[in-house]
């Protein structure tokens, strides 16, 4: 035992976790945190952040992106999406599988894991992609976080849900779900009933040319697009979860109608292994800012309130901001056929700042933050205690933020190559100041010092 | 007001409600019950008959029968099926649709309707068959009771599951809930998930050669036939009845896993309007028997707690035996292969028995006898107070049981053209000793004693 | 068998049970209904009450009557208070115990079961007085229809609650129950806290000098008067009936506060075996009517939802329009001091056109009313099916009522010797226009026929 | 900032807290925590513990403590009492109030505070004797932890319950809750319904005789003595806790019957702020153990499923090894007429034993044991976070635990004035090695080295 220098302390700040605050300092050594002390008993060190007046989060997750590397590079890379994730406060990122090519087997995700190594600014993880019953075992030993299956097709299969990738096919899912629980991940599964999504939406929207911006919205909100199928979908899987046991990871909440959320407590009800995310732009996007943005965003928040309760009782484990860019140019046509066009939005920048813009107006605590973004999901997805909170022996990646600072979002300031963003013109309370990665400053007050290659490959729990 | 001579009277019984039981004597004239007396202010009759220690119960329903007319009368007809009904304590029938033609459009349902008006011995009413949504209307006017959708195709579609009958698209499923709620009629739906019974059971038994009776029994058990995708299937469709309003009737409880009774409990927390009907098989089949029958019957009881449980709380709202008829010589095959043979079992004259038998085994009441097998089917089906319940005003149906009566089941007693009883060499107590309809009896101490013709048909509550 | 003449039959009428209503014929010879039949079969009779546009119900009755005999019978007696009943539709009463001498002991019940004898105009059944653990074995044997305890007394013990009458000893209450559930009989409970009732009640209304009608009414909805410590009287009641197995019935849900509600429904989801009678002034007693009446009410509707949910979700098993008179004189002085008056209210003549009234107004129907005051407590009182229900070999006790009939409440129509109505110029639609009591007409439209000496007295289920 | 020595460093244990356990060095400096880092971070210390293979609880509290002081030091005083907690690894004891003067007035408070002063070994706090509504102001201004209410007399009215301090009057007990409820401390109440329990343990017990420990015990199974009556006065004690708002906390929860729980979860869903403890006795004393001590416990464990599901569920919110002495003089007539002497148990010195033990057994974690022993209590009473959890800036309270160490419980051992123990003779694993006050060792290895006067007085919430 001796007393040294240690790489980096932040003082004066408030350390927040699930359970409590404590004005306390936080010491980093070789990317870990390897003391909580009183001001007099703090360490000197190499560096030091001042955080009086700041707010210390645990490293905030993001596990709902679309970096969209390799395939579709002209409208995210690793490097920008990581940048965009680390400009918003995210230490860690999870990627989903609709890339070309699809990482559904052990070839093509040691290929996307070898194309992005340099790439990231932030740690990350990846998904395996379920496709084959057979690949999910390798993919689950080189390192995938979780199995996502798309068990939906797009009604006009366009991108980003690329048709190959949709088992809509139960028996195949609930293969994927037998050898998912095989190997302990999650299985993370984007829900649908494309028939009757197609049938339905074709009918009243599509064949009658309904096709407008305002029209899509309208079915969506009607529980045509990421709607009712979706939620009849996750009915019928909760029940394939229950009697294989995988542990089933429900995406997209929010998104559904406000039923699926009732759907995911009977489940768990019944002894089901289930989690779920609530995706935020169903707690914030208002009918206002939605037709502002048109195809920039696919959902808004039509049944806030029932989504709120759905996160405020637990229902929900975590928040997700999802982030699925597309070029403008590809979008622009959604103004005119919503159904033609790539759906997406953005949201690794603004995902935590319209979090914490909730925190100020009391919808959430900060407490409440440490658990839905970074506790619970690093505890799901296996990652705990290395990541999700702030203690001795962690990985020292800390979210420090400034709950006072004004923010507007504009596209000018978006790191993400989609070139635009979602919130437009949007105005919040609450930013996040310092983007620390295993010690290392990644962002500092908005600017980004990391490099592309600091940020790690974590891998899940069945990686040998 | 003048006091003549009835055509019947019924002395000396214990009339059942499913509120309470009375001694009191039953008076009926041109088909219709017109009083209700003691001894001494019972009118004269025409006919008398002496209920001395016997119980008397409104005329029992069979809403599920598989008549096979037209198209498979090898099978049986619309006689040898309302006979064997008739000899089982049963006044009213509901047909099913697997016929050939199938009675999915008006011209179908019409020649169905005139082929079989001068042969029922009892009355019946007819399901529509499901499969166009533009048909339904014109069904329900033309008199359909309700209208089937076998939501499922047989892993090899073998009959009796006709490929063609079989709406496994949720979006056409949820254009026919649609119809069927514009019509007010009930939705009568045989659930499944086609692939994933199809997928799993060639996979761990058909391809494996693992076929025989037993194995097909194992598969049973273990939920592949008639098991898991049917509850998914459920789980999917309550939710599309829940979105649409629709009334539905599920079909088959008990054959599923008792996982789906808990669906339809959780449907019904949800406000959909929903009933179901509990198949006797998942009650009295045993192991030992379905064994000796082999496949004579596609279900025995693997969780008789369960659906009695089901039964006690309300969850199912009716009993049903199922009566699904095919030749020895078809089914015989089964011995081998049990995945290529016509799946069904017999039912029409054993139903009453084993539910008799279980009331003087203390599983049920004659209450419940005249609730789960009379009152609550003709509620559901929009046939009360004219069916039902024994009150003035009401169709004089009644069937009358001896409680004492003993009975072995034995194939030459039957009267289907099967050839065979599902309930072989079974011993019970508790026997309907006379089939009334609308006054007139058609079974009398085990002999026939009807005309086929006597039974009419019952349109449903949309009919013009 | 064979067909003579009936003393009486109800034609034209529709007929209701808690289940249906029915258009058929009622028949009645020797004061037993021994028919019911259609017009072509109704037989003659020396007597038609023609009831078209009339509805039949079983006879109703009111279960918590005073009628103060002996020794208060310049408030009412069993005539005048009979007379009362039979006015208002009520053809069987049960009295309560707080007369002079109390029911308390064999002797006591019996000089009141002989005094009261010849001057009943219906049927009724006593009350016997808990008090003294040891005689309630002989009340039940000499017939008592239960054991009512006053588990109260009233904060400045007057009348009509008689201080030796309150058994506020725990110890000694659960010995009551011991002993009543040793006869299967029903305790019938006016639950309080007595202590905590005085203490509060003296602190803030009565040392105050805070005594006037409107201070009391305000004491009352703020739950010191007939309030919370009914409640917590309650919660502890229940307890106790737990452990000792007694059958409870809850007096005054609604004139206790709504919480009281949910404590019946906590006791029967832990098994007790407990009924209550909801008040229906906590029902129909409007703000303004009550300060109308003053001193002639105890109680009125302050939360009539949370009351009205009791009734249609089940907590309540039937209703009462209790009836407890005293005279102009002795309330009158209430508006001064309404804690020193005689609390009461009428309600024999007024319950049922009050209950009828609601029928009109969509908040009950016809059949709840049937449940509600004739077959539940016929059932829960022991006395069914003899007396309840309109079936074979019942006794012929109906109230026939005119849906049409409009009415308006004054003083001078009432029967009972109190001189006022607590519902004075409240107009009402919906009237018995006859009460029958074993095939004897008591009232018709409004005019009482019968005799005193008529009504019968009725055991109970303890008697030998 | 600045770096140099600390006063004490706790090195290679591990550190629990309700959510987890970490591995780390906990540094300690002028009694409080100031640092937590990994072991090459840990500033150099004036004294080190190793605390290799041991566990490091946060300091554990005993809230039912009675040390009878003022008025029967004979029994025990603040030094005899504090010695035994400390050598049971208890950091922070709650003191009950039946002494002579009993702390009912701001005098007799103060005069018991004085007293003590220089007496504790440990930390400690008083509650405040709830007997005169208008003291209870002053008594939590003065300090209280609490205001406890004896809502009961023994049934021979023998000591510990002193009469006079017993509120058996509800209208005075709901004036409690009033004023306990102005002050925001918790009220924590013996519950009773005395009159209940005289009538039927003299009835039963007393009077025929059967009075011996063994008559004794059989009277508490059957809920006589500490039974049936303190739940049904649970029953309405919640319910003025739901009227006034007073933060309730219930005393004794395992000694009353099991149904007890129900009604505290009852409680808590109708929104009353309430929690309550569990004795430990009913989970660990042993049918045969008892027949062993005989009076020397007052209670054992006759539903210890019970108990334990409302430990795992919540319901109890924390554990307590009740403390209260007498000596071996008293209790010993107890063996013939355990109704006269006074009833006791020890546990100061047992309850962190036994805990531990039931760690090694599987019924808890050690984590559980920081959450029921020290967080739960610590907020609750309003005394966290300087109190109650391992964390920067908190008092330096630790229980230092060795899980292997195994133990036997004799008379010799034990430092409390009864002169036995209750567990005499039981065998356990996990004992406390290190009792850590206020960063001073106060036990170490079972050798007290603490000393009277370092124990210091914590206020409640409310004191000015």
């Amino acid at each position: 035992m001796n007393q040294r220098l240690v790489d980096l302390v932040i003082t004066n700040g408030t350390v927040h976790t699930p359970e409590g605050s404590v004005r306390q300092n936080v010491c980093v050594l070789n990317g870990r945190i390897v003391g909580l002390a009183d001001d007099a008993n703090t360490p000197p060190a190499a560096r030091v952040i001042d955080a009086r007046g700041l707010d210390v989060l645990p490293g905030l997750w993001h596990v709902h992106c679309h970096f969209r590397e390799p395939g579709h590079t002209y409208k995210e890379d690793f490097t920008s999406g990581t940048t965009a994730a680390a400009a918003g406060g995210i230490t860690f990122c999870i990627d989903m599988t609709n890339n070309d090519p699809h990482p559904t087997t052990l070839e093509a995700f040691e290929l996307k894991r070898s194309t992005i190594a340099p790439k990231a600014l932030v740690d990350y993880a990846l998904y395996g992609g379920g496709l084959y019953p057979k690949t999910v075992a390798p993919l689950a030993k080189a390192g995938a976080i979780g199995i996502k299956v798309f068990n939906t097709r797009h009604v006009k299969e366009v991108y980003p849900y690329i048709s190959e990738l949709g088992v809509v096919d139960h028996g195949i899912l609930h293969e994927l779900y037998e050898a998912v629980a095989d190997t302990g991940l999650l299985c993370a599964v984007h829900h649908d009933d494309s028939e009757w999504c197609k049938r339905l939406t074709f009918r009243d929207y599509i064949n009658p040319g309904k096709t407008s911006n305002r029209d899509y919205m309208e079915a969506y909100e009607k529980g045509y697009m990421y709607g009712h199928g979706m939620a009849a979908g996750l009915a019928a899987s909760t029940y394939y979860a229950r009697i294989t046991g995988v542990r089933l990871h429900v995406l997209h909440m929010g998104v559904m109608p406000p039923a699926a959320n009732g759907l995911v407590r009977f489940a768990r009800q019944q002894g089901v292994d289930i989690s779920g995310e609530m995706e935020t732009a169903a707690l914030f996007m208002t009918r206002e800012q939605a037709e502002k943005v048109g195809p920039g965003a696919y959902a808004w928040a039509y049944a806030p309130e029932a989504n709120w309760r759905a996160v405020h009782d637990g229902t929900a484990d975590m928040l997700v901001g999802e982030h699925a860019p597309h070029t403008l140019e590809e979008i622009t046509p959604g103004w005119q056929d919503n159904f033609s066009v790539p759906l997406g939005v953005t949201g690794a920048q603004e995902f935590i700042p319209m979090v914490l813009n909730a925190v100020n107006q009391g919808q959430l605590t900060l407490q409440d933050v440490a658990r839905l973004c970074a506790e619970a999901p690093a505890k799901r997805f296996g990652q705990y205690p290395k990541k999700g909170r702030i203690q001795i022996g962690a990985d020292a990646d800390f979210t420090i933020v400034d709950m006072k600072a004004e923010n507007l979002f504009k596209a000018a300031d978006m790191h993400t190559r989609a070139g635009y963003t979602a919130y437009e013109g949007i105005s919040t309370q609450g930013m996040p100041v310092y983007t620390i990665v295993r010690g290392s400053t990644v962002m500092d007050h908005g600017k980004i010092v990391g490099q592309p290659g600091h940020g790690q490959f974590h891998p899940g729990i069945a990686a040998t």
